[in-house]
């Protein structure tokens, strides 16, 4: 069964946003059997949008649309569908009661103008916004099905997971998908590819996709089968020989991000962290938190970007930042200890280097970056070198220190 | 004049991959007064592509494609044009020879199959390809204009800047673009509309366009005209309303983020900041250290997730934190007031309350925020509530703890 996506918005036909919802709802499609031919996107302009619909329509009998139902008089979506179809929008009392509740949650008025998103399409079931005012909305039409969701992407996630698989399961014949799922650190992706390229090569199902971040890779496998036992064989197949490879450099395999993974590591064997941060001036401290119930195991940090916070707030010795500079192994071993010493964690991380773009006081270069661990046994330091902007180099070295907390732990 | 995009290939079909060479295209375009305004995405199938090119050149004179140049069977764009036109592909021996010299300099053999990329349909003018071996194409049909450009990044931007801008230029009647670009902090989308709607409804030119992040939203305003006289004319129009209305919620016109216009502001008046962070966890300090030259004036700060942290890096009362609770006017104040006296900033800035996804110990809900503002006159805090999930409170409250900080930056 094919689907086509229509990602509405003035904006996204400008020099700077790309539509991103396309490759989640691919993604979700794809594990249904159901193969995406056609995308478009198109502004926020009534007739623009009737043909584009009519075009998709005439090809695939799904269309996903995305964005255009928000409260301005730009958001122009719901009026080209009732165009489209033949039928009209009406108000629809409940919906509203619905986002006048949620603005009230949060303490505020509804505006006039939010009452356009009451509106739906004659015979259109409402999808609920768990996240946002603008619901969407599901019609059938013709044999066709459109599927009208909000454009930003956590409004947009829930609803299409919430409300929209279900839907879809029940008019695409049923094939399973299985999958297998793993994220690797410490690793480049050419290296990653050559060593596990052949392998995964010999194989067209299971489809095998290698996804790099900085300091991240996924590892996707995607079995296609009439039956679940079989997808799991051929998953197993690939993926034994790719594990067996990649060893301990793979963190997950369950999706989680790098930070769960350390998290779980250290509430498991019931102890502590505590950081230090000097580049990254917080960005460690911010993954580490993002992960609920972190308060278990992060005991605190410090941020200390200047010469003077490093004195002042950690007590580094003065001579020492003087002979050393803050970009170096002692300082970096003396910022760990002092934030374990501090907050009394059972293991401590620090982070100092050259961001960039500039060098600054540094005699190292840019990109630079030294990463120490504490324990009650001592410290350690490592200088790591990494490329690209200050972006991407306070990343890979947040990413770094995550990963060699987590092998530090792997020992324990 | 207006113009829309294909980009061709099966794999931007699938979840992983974006076509990105469309933003490039569009703000060369859009510099000389042509706009986008349809964007395309079409596998390797010549019936859909050939769909496709019909349907976008019955709605826009100039055409470009991107991809689909290659050597290989699924390489269809050149079949697919010759198809629509109705003209035959005929084998180009300079081509061929351009080719196979490449491969020669490369010290390599020219594979049988690189001929296919020697084929031009009929009539059209080859653009010669620098960097890569597929030749691009120009053709003239029925008054519009067909560009068919390779897909690799690095070969699509030189040709089109070498081959294709001056073609344009011939083509294009002269219109100037100019724009206007306002972020605003503080306020919702659905009440900045309200607003600002009345204004910028009135002007099909320049064309407005809103984009809305979480406490953060952009205005983009566009003018086109003859004269760039004129459009900045237009600009003023619109924009002079708009910018009274929305007053000193407006942050920037320059486009920065909220952390760089804090952070000149702090520059320029030779002030110095600190944080103490408990639910963004580093969040707040992240961003204000993400701006390059940041340890002019950010001193430090406390990631103070746990009461624990509290009392020990910040000497907060345990008494204060047990009758207050973290989530509280006084213990934000309190963090603020001991995040300056520790670090010697001139301000500071302390954010705690329930990220979620559990209420935890606190006695206030999921999304309840405290932002504390410490300076030498004493200190103060106010309480916010932010709908969503842990991620959306975070980046709520550090946008508005750096527009706080901003405020009260202004009144210095």
């Amino acid at each position: 069964m094919d689907a086509s996506i229509i990602a509405v918005g003035s904006e996204m036909l400008g020099s700077e946003r790309l539509d991103t919802n396309s490759l989640y709802l691919t993604d979700h499609l794809n594990a249904l059997g159901v193969e995406v031919i056609c995308k478009l996107i198109v502004g926020d302009h009534r007739g623009r949008l009737v043909e584009a619909m009519r075009y998709t329509l005439d090809r695939a009998p799904i269309l996903i649309m995305s964005g255009g139902l928000g409260p301005t008089e730009d958001d122009l979506t719901r009026d080209a569908v009732a165009e489209l179809v033949g039928r009209p929008l009406v108000f629809c009392e409940e919906v509203c009661a619905a986002i006048e509740e949620r603005f009230r949650r949060m303490r505020r008025t509804m505006a006039e103008v939010n009452r356009r998103q009451a509106y739906v399409v004659d015979g259109a079931a409402v999808l609920a916004n768990a996240r946002g005012t603008a619901p969407g909305q599901w019609l059938e039409w013709n044999g066709s099905h459109i599927v009208l969701l909000p454009g930003p992407p956590h409004e947009l996630k829930d609803m299409f997971e919430a409300q929209c698989l279900a839907r879809l399961r029940h008019i695409v014949p049923p094939l399973v998908i299985r999958r297998r799922f793993y994220r690797v650190a410490g690793m480049g992706e050419s290296d990653l590819d050559q060593l596990i390229a052949p392998v995964y090569k010999k194989y067209t199902n299971p489809v095998t996709t290698i996804l790099a971040a900085a300091g991240d890779i996924q590892i996707h496998l995607r079995a296609r089968c009439q039956m679940p036992e079989e997808a799991e064989a051929l998953l197993s197949e690939v993926a034994r020989p790719i594990t067996e490879l990649l060893g301990d450099r793979i963190y997950t395999d369950t999706g989680e991000p790098l930070e769960a993974t350390v998290g779980a590591m250290l509430a498991r064997r019931g102890l502590t962290v505590a950081v230090a941060e000097s580049c990254t001036g917080g960005m460690l401290a911010e993954r580490i938190t993002s992960v609920a119930g972190a308060s278990e195991y992060f005991l605190g940090g410090f941020l200390v970007y200047t010469y003077a916070a490093k004195i002042a707030l950690l007590g580094i010795d003065p001579a020492l930042l003087e002979s050393q500079r803050a970009a170096s192994e002692p300082v970096a071993r003396a910022m760990a200890e002092a934030a374990r010493r501090k907050t009394g964690a059972s293991l401590a991380v620090s982070v100092t280097g050259v961001a960039g773009p500039s060098q600054g006081e540094e005699t190292e270069p840019v990109g630079a970056i030294f990463i120490g661990l504490a324990d009650e046994s001592g410290s350690a330091a490592r200088r790591f070198h990494f490329a690209g902007d200050r972006d991407r180099i306070r990343t890979l070295a947040t990413q770094t220190a995550l990963d060699l907390l987590r092998r530090r732990l792997m020992a324990t």
